[in-house]
């Protein structure tokens, strides 16, 4: 397998999180950040991913784009007790809930905020803040009483939702008020397999 | 089954619409639109939606929030052929992609624009529009040569991805250069137990 990914991006951080736990060799092709802080795609990247966002993953005649897709297809095909994407209807429904969370709140409020402040993006850093501040609540409100988000092990709902978070402090948000969150995050990088990403602030409770 | 749902909300839609396909009865409980726009929400519906948005799917004891959730979790519930959400790990991802794009480009981009324009919500409409064109020409690229988004026939992504795309003109978005997309829109409209919703602009190609 091969993954077009990139060190300092949280949404390829997401599929080599996955990677990790699931302990799957795969090459790592780095994508170049743009001059204007976003990304830098070859034509011939482009062709692969018509979006024009990474990561993408190529295994054999599969390509995929978007992180949510490619957490999918790593969970069904590499994990047989399907831990990581459980197969009956609401167990999984409940993973994609928080999917859904990493893809609106998490990445428009979350992940923007910290685009701002590390490369300039022309956004509404206040705005950003308090869109991923609410994000925060509804996961506050979920790990105060659970260790996971969906079901009682983690699932790629957390590969999902671990990055922009951890990153949060980077786009200037405290996690301090967010006690369950950072238990949380302490808990998965006590996971076998963990890898790291630059820029990683990982309180833990 | 009880669905909390907004007329005008397209992504209240995405769950009507499948619910229609597959043929379910359920409650419809009306969330009304605030005043400045955005959703009104009373404090017990706060209770079963934590992220204060709409729809809210009721079933049982079940209580899941967010479109991509209650599609996956009504294909898997109802529709034992697995038509509406394929069972294998590559169909599924391709339908993973799709809903990726719903919850991304086609949201923040031609929702928003239709927001900006309606209901006068506070942020960038030319950005929107051009985030919206984007989702366009991606969309374009796949249906000027397949039916459907993912696969041979229509899945939950058809229901995520056809209702902010069917209402892009409301956000002053021409849908005039997408043949492909217009022939699936008019293809969507054709299904079995297709409803509708206002404002809905279908150009059939």
């Amino acid at each position: 397998m091969k993954l077009y990914s990139r060190e300092s991006s949280g949404n390829s951080y997401k599929a080599r999180l996955l990677l990790g736990f699931l302990a799957l060799p795969y090459e790592k092709i780095e994508i170049e950040r743009g001059g204007d802080g976003r990304n830098a795609l070859p034509a011939d990247y482009l062709s692969l991913n018509p979006r024009g966002q990474i990561p993408t993953l190529v295994d054999g005649d599969v390509v995929l784009w978007g992180s949510t897709a490619i957490l999918y297809y790593l969970a069904l095909t590499h994990d047989g007790q399907r831990r990581w994407m459980p197969a009956g209807a609401r167990a999984g429904a409940e993973v994609m809930q928080w999917m859904e969370l990493a893809q609106n709140e998490i990445l428009s409020g979350l992940a923007i905020a910290r685009g701002i402040i590390r490369w300039g993006f022309k956004e509404d850093l206040a705005a950003c803040q308090a869109k991923g501040l609410k994000a925060l609540a509804v996961m506050e409100a979920r790990l105060s009483r659970h260790e996971w988000l969906a079901g009682a092990q983690p699932t790629i709902a957390e590969c999902a939702c671990f990055p922009y978070t951890a990153l949060a402090p980077e786009g200037q948000i405290d996690l301090g008020p967010y006690p369950g969150v950072r238990g949380w995050l302490g808990r998965i990088k006590r996971l076998p397999g963990f890898i790291t990403m630059p820029g990683l602030s990982i309180g833990e409770a």
